[in-house]
Order: structure tokens, then sequence, then C-alpha cells
């Protein structure tokens, strides 16, 4: 269902095993950054009410997960602190094309590969560790983040034909499996 | 409760009677950027889990009034469409001050202050209009509007004392009142 083109190795569960805390805490941020990439969609696309009702759904379960890691972080006695971002991201970003109905479509995409990307690594990470209560928490995240990742696919239908959509989508599952080739020094949920 | 310094008088009733509709799509966008602020407050200032605690429900609320308002309009035929904001919000957030704490503090009560002017034009609306659904609507959404003005105040003295807080809002109150007073052309919820 997730098509990504590349599959997490060792060179992140070896990160996981040094870097389990910052990678916990970077998660935190993530789930609030996704909230914020669902927030600023709706701005951007406020005509399109379906894509409102689908946004505020996200923005509620990624700030829902939010609060989930930060109590999970606070049970574990980790100190939940600002983070330097990893540049994954960034990098899928820069991957949006300008004007519009193309720079729609190019949003909602990377926002539905980061979220196939993520539901990816929740899955590896329930599977590696060695802790059952990260490992049940992760599993249960894993439903969800799918589900946000073919809603978004759906949306930028709205944008384009399927066609296009489609082979626009191929095209940037082909960088997301380069971005994460070139992978990152810093230990963090999509490094 | 809401110590507004000045209360909505006949020019803006005047709006109402000619521009409903106008009003109505305004208060919609008010929601969403209610939510917007919300979401903002709770990215600059993450390590304050009872502020992320606060946001999070703030903003779910101000979701739901922005697709409850959607649907009353929809229900009355109004087509919702993007409009230009009113100066009231920005002639706000420019009495934030730079630097922290004071810019934490300003952002808090400014937040708090739309609230309770919202507060106090729907329960106006309420009285003003004749329509039962529309009053009934605005005589809902009073309460939770008073909430968040209260929560916002109360947060803002995570950042500096109470006494301090307490006279820098009298102070933006002022300010409020004199915004309001200019008044605007165009008919908005804080025109």
């Amino acid at each position: 269902m997730l098509h990504l083109k590349s599959e997490t190795g060792p060179r992140w569960f070896a990160q996981v095993d040094s870097n389990l805390d910052d990678i916990l805490i970077d998660h935190a941020h993530c789930e609030k950054k996704a909230a914020g990439t669902a927030l600023n969609l709706m701005f951007a696309y406020v005509e399109d009410l379906e894509l409102c009702r689908e946004m505020t759904e996200i923005v509620g379960e990624e700030l829902e997960h939010f609060h989930m890691v930060v109590d999970l972080l606070a049970r574990r006695g980790v100190k939940f602190r600002r983070l330097k971002p990893s540049s994954y991201g960034r990098k899928l970003n820069d991957l949006v094309r300008t004007g519009e109905p193309h720079k729609a479509v190019d949003r909602l995409l990377v926002a539905g590969l980061i979220e196939a990307r993520s539901c990816e690594r929740f899955q590896k990470l329930a599977e590696h560790v060695d802790d059952k209560e990260l490992a049940e928490f992760y599993q249960s995240l894993f439903e969800s983040e799918a589900r946000h990742h073919t809603t978004y696919t759906r949306l930028a239908k709205h944008f384009a034909p399927e066609a296009e959509v489609l082979a626009r989508l191929e095209e940037l599952y082909d960088a997301e499996a380069a971005i994460m080739e070139e992978g990152e020094e810093l230990p963090r949920m999509h490094s």
C-alpha cells in the first residue's frame, strides 16, 4: 500500500540503538509539524471544503499523537526539549513546484509521502525495539499514519487529473528514496 | 468578566444589517485564524507543556467552530469564499513587544483580547439579529470564547509576574478600545 521505493535498513537501526531518546523527542516534534502542515494546507486551499474537513481531522489526530509521545517521554523520564530537525522535510519541500495547481498537488503528495515513511519507520521501530510499551505504541500509530497518506494522495486529485497525480507521485517516491539513501548523521525519525 | 473598555454600538449594527453574509463569512475565517494563532503559540513555546495542552484544546475547538460556521453558511445558501481580513488583528499584533519574555506575554494577551472582543460581539449579534437560528448559534459560542480569554490571560502569567501581566493587560485593553473606536469601513466581525 505504501509503495515506498526503499526500505529502512541497518544504518537507521544503529542510530536508534544509540540515540533512542533523541529519536523519540524528534518524533514528538514531527507530530506537531504534521499538525502545522495540515493547518497550512487548510489555510492555502480554504475553498475546498472536503480538504478543510480532512485537514481538521488530521490536525486533531497529530496533536493527540504529539501529547501521546510527550506523555511517553515523561513516563520514561526523558525531558522533552527543542531539537534541530532533520533535513528530510526541507529536502522534500524543496521539490514542491511553484505555481498552482502544481504547487497544491506537490504539497499534498509530499505531506502524504512523509506520512508513508513515518508509517514504515513506526512499523520497523515496533519490530526492532526490545521494549513492549514502545513496540505497542508504535504499532498503534501505524494505522492512522497510513490513513493520512491515503487521504493526502486522494486530495491531490482535486487539483489535477488522476494520471498526472500518480505520475508525479512516482517521481516523488523516487526522490524520497534518494533522500533516504543520502541519510543523515543526526539521529532523527527520518534520518 | 471581559473588562473590555468599550462597547459595540450602532456603527457596527448598521454594518451587520446591510452586510450580514460578509460578517458571517469573515467569522469563519476568524475561527480558522484563531486555530492558527493557538498552533503558532504551541510551536513558539513548546517546552511549556500546560500551554501545549491548552493550545491543543483551543485548536480543536476553533476548527470545530469553523466548520459550524461553514455549515451554517451552507444552510443559508451563502457561498464560503476568501475575504480581505479586517485590520483589527494586524493592529493588535503590531502592539506585541519584541524580545522574550515580553513577546510571549503580549502574544498571549492579544490572543485573549481578541477572544474577549469576539465574545462581546457574539453576544451583541445574538441580541441584535431577528433570526432565531443565528441568535442561538452565537449564544452557543459565547461560553467557549470567554473560556479561551481566561486561558490566555492565565498562561501569560507563566512568562511574567502576575502584577506585570495585569498592568500590561490594562494597557492593551485601552489600545484595543482605541482600535475599535477607529472602526473600519469593511464590514467584518471586528470592524
